[in-house]
């Protein structure tokens, strides 16, 4: 029944990421499902045409842009999260931490969304969502760092080659968050159209794609749940 | 602790399909429990008698008959995803991507679903529901194609007299959906009794079923957490 | 990589309940806290005091009551859930739909108990809310024995004595449930205070907990997820 | 199949906390993020300015501190009942209904909190948020006391240098949030200040994080997934 006793601090307790990954799979999961929360459906009596509904669409579109604009972002960082703890496997306290502080710009996504689907033309709007996911990122890569440089919270090694790609891949989102804010300021709306072409730079392979399996060869390597 | 050393791009790792899967659970989950929130309780101040709240029951009929539906078309979806994750067991970047796009639609459905309760007899309503459902079928067909092609992410293999019922019953659905949307260019509400009708024919047992543990037979198979 | 090969239906396939039952997880850590949604925070815009404030409290207090009897009563729903799936194991077909029309009421639960809080005084609403914890209550007890009953589900046998008992707890709440409808048509407001007893009874010890550790005993048995 | 046959109440089962803690991230994961909600989004039909949202954020300013406290508690509290759980492994009845009013607390945050974004100079709102916290705390203290002693649900033994560092923590927030309550009654504000320092104290290192992997030394412990 007790799977060890340890009665002084020389003896450590590998404390699993596997709970901190659960809750941060419910807080994705909630924070994208509520980003539909902002497509509301309008209550009209009667007289409901077609013509009625298409022109409330049109006139709610770029909340559907903000939608799947958000939706993409949560779903690229939950995917670097989740690759994330492939290296990541125990917790301590400060790791804790920056995962809650992550978590926390998760779940101001949705009132970042709401805003920008709303006032998409209006400069701070553009800064706020901005800010919002870069600090998630920058928290995001607070875990990278510090979670692989600790041999007690490692799972495996990085091999020194992805480290590198990695790195730019960080990069590369919060230098785009960049140029959309300063777009904003010569025509706010140019942030807007700027933000909803980044998630497609992560549908472009990376050399990390090589390391899962693809349409050839085998799996020689570890193992991840 | 370190499981694994890998400085190759010859060894591959194998990511699990695990967190994606509890990701979706947590996607369906949210999105199942929203849909009640269009169920929505008047605030009369008072005289509230059973006449008014039956009265008001009747009104929100079709946002309750629309609830069933949506929570029945989800409950199919989840099903389906779980049943293909008992032949996928491993992500890659496609698969992720495919998996996203999917829970995108299933967030959807609560949108598509609460025009549908309000505006049953509207023809764009009902296209715009249909549409909604058979895009996210499509990513789940897509993601039953790719990830049981690709060895590295298959768990076991399918067994091909299996393959056939299966692409049938992907096919189904969306045939329905399809008759409901051109049923609604004669007559909206039609299209509505016809995705009411779709969810029943999922209770027809399927040869599928003989896989798995029914009054007689044992277990000579494989397991599946 | 591949775990099984099977080319024939003699050949089974073991679907655990894992992913069901975390479904449900999601399902009922939503609905509970959807709950708290009913507890509207009024916007007043000055002159707010201790006062208006603990009127307000006090106008909403069915509401409190509410959202404590339906926590209460989706926290022995979702024990009973719990422990039936320490004895049901893997799923098949049926044992799924049970289990999603079971979710499907434990989501409707937000919307009874909002009726509830908002009209404790009206007859309908008392039968509204009993019906759907009856509804809930019987696909529960239908997922036990079916579940229970076939071999290939089963993780481990129900002991006779236990199965007694357990019929018991079953026919407990309904019958207090029908209780309080019957007494509403007297006074729709004592249906209310009924419901409110309901709880209080499962604190109760039973021979049940006799199979879990208690003060005293080792641990001979059996060990569940 | 069956893994264990038991026929007398001497054989006991021993039901794991997986699934328990699993709805507590669910709870968790849903209360955090309806956090959000209270931040909304005004609806103004046009002629919005970045100084119109600027002086729209400034007057939510409170809202947004709420948010940022009541995530951290909950951060917090989560914490506190992962660390809980390392040494608490399996349930009974009584855990389970601690474990209960535990999470029928962490989902009224969401309410205390939009109470006091929105009226963070009411004397009765600062009592509220305090005594919502403080009888979240003492079901979680409840909830480690009785998992801890009793060695059928004991996971692992508690260090009992520990023991004594885990109980200051404890009494530390109930503390401060008597405080925080006790200034309310001289200046509410001063209340909801007070607050908003008690998440700093927690980012102070524990002697427990000595038990967890840190910049030096190795892992010589158990391991909880």
């Amino acid at each position: 029944m007790l799977k060890s006793k340890f009665t002084g601090p020389e003896e450590k307790i590998r404390v699993g990421s596997a709970r901190l990954e659960a809750l941060g799979d419910g807080v994705f999961a909630v924070a994208m499902t509520l980003l539909v929360l902002e497509l509301k459906v309008p209550e009209w009596e009667s007289g409901v045409t077609n013509a009625l509904i298409w022109e409330h669409l049109k006139h709610v579109a770029p909340s559907f842009f903000s939608f799947a604009l958000s939706f993409a972002v949560l779903g690229i960082m939950w995917f670097a999260h989740r690759m994330e703890h492939v290296f990541i496997g125990a917790v301590n306290r400060k790791l804790i931490w920056l995962n809650m502080l992550f978590y926390g710009f998760i779940c101001l996504v949705p009132f970042s969304a709401a805003l920008l689907g709303r006032y998409p033309d209006v400069q701070l709007v553009i800064l706020i969502y901005g800010a919002n996911l870069i600090l998630a990122i920058a928290f995001l890569f607070w875990i990278w760092s510090y979670g692989t440089s600790l041999p007690g919270l490692r799972e495996r090694e990085v091999p020194p080659e992805l480290r590198q790609v990695i790195n730019v891949l960080f990069a590369l989102a919060p230098t785009l968050y960049i140029v959309a804010i300063l777009l904003s300021f010569i025509e706010p709306v140019w942030g807007f159209y700027c933000y909803l072409l980044t998630p497609f730079l992560y549908f472009i392979p990376t050399p990390i794609d090589r390391y899962m399996p693809a349409k050839t060869g085998g799996s020689k390597g570890g193992t991840d749940r």
